[in-house]
């Protein structure tokens, strides 16, 4: 690298702010400038060049999940490195990288247990990890961000991928694949998902990829099912028009894994009620208030049946299985991107998601 | 053998009755005469030496568990082999054989899955397994046995064993270990078990045996903790003494293994609240009616938690491999036997049982 | 069923002999009558519709693999159900079925601690399972077979798919795939196979069933070559045109998973080679002579590799599955079979087969 | 902390030095004064208060494993926290720390993989881990230790254990029980366990800790084998004496898991020989030259037999673990401390420790 000029990447001399979503109130998010963050040890800053909404950002806005008012949300990045703090190696600024929504710091007793989405719950660790974009520190909707134990979370994307063949890797792939994982799919399996939306595809998704023989998916939504059919999900079912739980346990005798990722008690309770003995149900969903068990569905505690709940691990060697995935051609997420936004317009962005305007599933945000 | 005078193992020519404690109502269990079994293609006729009562068989004699009234209940037998049916090779008469509580076929899709708990759910084998002496077939409180599926489920036993040094193996110590081994019990685990009765201490024990650092036990019977220290638990709780939960917080900051091993709201949400990140809930209670998960206890979906139901495995090979413990000295439930009746007391035997009178904690029952 | 007529797959009265093929000696097999076996308890005679011709009979055909003159040989039968042994039950006359080239027998201690393919190894059982058809029984290719432990392992075949759709599951796609089960195949993984016959072939196919994100095939035969490329494999390597461990290191840095399927010191310690600490070696081969580990390429007792041997595991759960991933159409092994002979013709087959002629891989041999 | 006087673990102001043993040349190993290395971001140094000498050390002293002259060798270390660097958080001067032989950064490919033991392979991560200490950077043999990745790597001790109670963690009871659980020890399996030196004893211990029913352990030392019957292995073998292959496979007809600890062709057939079909040997062993898998010891191929090669994993995570099984009484070590050397004086331990005199087992080392 020259002096003469500096290179495209490296951040101008001042003043360093950056345009951002941030959080104010409950129904208030507002792109505005904001200090633009420089990297510190261990740390990586990386100019985003496309992100997504989630429905935890959703949530957010709705003030029903809670963050500190101030908050830069989104957790969702891909970008190009512009800083690399002291300590982090192997990496040039102007790579392409993804960040994965959960940014494990490799190094607390949990993440060394393998739990890398529980990075620093207790106290071993102040580089906490665990899900942090967009909820305890600022995330990804914005022109920068910063990158928190880089060293661990940037992975590398291959030139022959395009942005948005990879942005929703970031978490709900992960998740929705972790959702089939954490289930235990394996050849041969017959597996229901319930509710399809992103997260839910994606568990039916890594359902075939997995090896399962039949994968069910069942929503409420024509849109939903029309995509299901789409992508590659055997047979769907439209709970408005069926029994489910009796035309699942009718075609199947019961499933090896459920998936439950809407987070209600008549999805779950729907989910228990169709696992076989020796199944496993995986909880995707996040649910509010009680969640009752019925007694019989969990077969009086005579069925051997098992309860996972997942969240996504991250991390680059996850992402870079994903991005290989991708790159395969075994894994094609494009369909779900089904509108495109500026940064400067994600309040309308945010609107249309929230109120499943025109068949949206996920909304591509770009500088 | 010879002719000439009949082996002490073969029935008597006629009439082929036995003695057995026979259910006939709520409240109403009687010995009296049955007709004694013979043993049919694939099955074997035992005579009972030894036999116990588990808390489920007070369930049923309470119509809380409900079976035909006329059905012999028990499922712990220790025995000798009195008649081999065709087809079941390598067992001779006279040898004295341990049979599992759980008497798997080995040859239906949930045995073939290694599911053997769950045998004979689902129509694919009409030799049903699964838990049947007792529930679904005549049980062990009783002169002989007939056991099913003779081949996959007749366990010799080491002549240097006692009976009483075994009988607790065919239902909770399996139970209760699996109850471990179910929750994934690994070198340097912290786990506390939720009730020490028979089957909880039974979970505790095979909580240590599979290398955990720390047993915490919890209860609110004096005897019951004392037991519990005297059979190796690290640390035992008094729930009317003590906040199990905050304590059990201080201790170890979350277990790795919660296990619950008495069937109520209270324990199961307790078990949850102690459960790490990451973690994983085993759950061998059986539960009457709703079972509530405060979403809160289950980390709101974002925890990793894994809830496990477990019934006890079965099969010889199960029931050797316990022989083995007992044998090598690593095993010792000859503490848990505080009482023993005649085959012809067993009423007597079921009233102090149920009123946990004199410290009772398992009864050994002798023909 | 009637009583006036026969049913079709009733034995006629006398003499029940049938047409099979036999090996008399090294290089001798002929077809001929030998006494048609009749199905005791818990046994099922079956009328043979469709079987094959295995590599493993080819190495017996050479006196490679001993087994006793007289024997009739193959084990990979599609048939139809002639006669049901005394215990047998769920299953009706004239019901097509795939049986396992492994038979279990589900009820001896290797069985229930879910080692299926070892079956027998050990004294504890004289139904003796394991790998019996054609090696240590009378085997598939014949008009008639005798399938013992039935109810373990007779497995439904749905209407809507053919004998050549589900012949080559009994043993080639079960062998295969679980090469890549034991090798722990992960999504993501990157996975080389070393020799591409029918075996290595389904190895690569499971390999991707089971989410690898770049499978690589190594062969040096033009037909197997093209064949694994019509199958789906990612990367085809000639052995003779390339330095295959270099060009996978080069691609990979070393895989996840790599499968040895020929069974010679070469492929082997070529494998050895390409596996990334961590990983692990799958090993199908039937190897003759001492192989030698170089201590180099096993990282010197440094490397955390794992070596695993698998051979198939059977029995009627295992064809159900691999039946149900043939029904969604994930698993589709058609193009394999190249050939087709009459019974009669079966020493012909052999010919061709073992000179590889003609682009040979499976032929189906039917009555 | 004041101002007025430095703390006793701040170094001293200058000439930073200490006395260290330093590798010169095959046989030559000097203690002697070599820079006092400082902590630089994400290490820590530690001030060692006891140290210990590893079989490998003596293969580096003699020329069989190379390093670079001048390198300060050993690699378990017990100490306390003299400095910290930038990054490192929740720690103080002054702690009394284990950090593991293994020193994983917790933040490349195979780190994130959970395979901890293999950190650094491949060129993602600079910051390499591994094996590290006394091998490619200067270990424990001294007064003071640089801790690479330390957020990852300091175990915090009890108070109430001491450091002779702790020291063979970092080493030998984490690589000879990793080859346990590597087997696969699970409930009531047999275990054999070939050469009882430090690390065999470990794994022998180790399987018992998981919950094998039968250990036995083979060597053809009186001192080891004696040793072993005092750490509570079930039986122990004089291979001097008894056909060992044929006395194990007469008393548990093959063993579940065998255990090779001594990197010899001799030992690692003999471990083949004895595992049942199904069963699992883990190689500790470091092994020179080919090593010769015997088809016939490997069952053709046709049995199913795992091999699998452990390097113990490091982290403060495994530490913890070990260290809450030595404060529980689970696991003490103590006896195998069978001598005891200043730093100073470290020669003539080599030398001890070398010849085998004395019936040493293992060498503390301290200032």
């Amino acid at each position: 690298m020259t002096t003469q000029a500096p290179p495209r990447d490296t951040p101008p001399r001042a003043p360093p702010t950056m345009r951002a979503a941030v959080f104010h109130n409950v129904g208030d998010i507002r792109v505005e400038d904001v200090p633009r963050p420089q990297a510190g040890p261990g740390e990586a800053l990386i100019r985003v060049t496309t992100t997504t909404i989630c429905g935890t950002d959703l949530h957010i806005l709705r003030g029903e999940y809670p963050v500190k008012p101030g908050l830069v949300i989104g957790h969702e990045p891909v970008g190009v490195i512009a800083e690399l703090g002291v300590g982090v190696t192997g990496y040039a600024l102007g790579e392409r990288v993804l960040v994965g929504a959960i940014t494990p710091c490799g190094q607390c007793h949990a993440c060394l247990s393998g739990h890398l989405s529980q990075c620093g719950h207790g106290h071993d660790c102040e580089a906490l990890g665990g899900w942090r974009f967009g909820n305890t520190i600022d995330g990804a909707q914005a022109e920068y961000l910063l990158v928190p134990s880089a060293q661990a979370n940037l992975a590398r994307i291959p030139d022959d991928l395009t942005d948005e063949q990879v942005v929703l890797l970031a978490d709900i792939a992960s998740t929705g694949i972790s959702g089939a994982e954490a289930g235990g799919v394996t050849l041969g399996d017959r597996v229901a998902v319930f509710a399809l939306g992103p997260i839910g595809l994606c568990a039916a998704i890594g359902a075939r990829l997995l090896g399962a023989a039949m994968v069910i998916g069942v929503d409420g939504d024509d849109g939903r099912l029309a995509m299901a059919t789409r992508m590659g999900v055997d047979v769907v079912l439209d709970h408005r028009k069926v029994d489910v739980v009796a035309e699942i346990r009718r075609l199947t005798g019961g499933v090896e894994v459920a998936i439950e990722a809407l987070g209600t008690q008549q999805t779950f309770e729907s989910a228990l009620r169709v696992v076989r003995p020796g199944g496993t149900l995986s909880s995707l969903g996040v649910y509010a208030g009680k969640l009752a068990i019925p007694h019989d569905a969990f077969g009086a505690g005579l069925a051997d049946v098992r309860i996972v709940t997942t969240l996504c691990p991250g991390g680059k060697e996850r992402m870079r299985r994903l991005l290989a995935m991708v790159r395969s051609g075994r894994l094609d997420l494009r369909p779900l991107i089904t509108h495109r936004f500026k940064l400067a317009d994600i309040a309308e962005a945010y609107r249309l998601f929230g109120e499943r305007r025109d068949g949206v599933m996920k909304i591509a945000i770009t500088p």
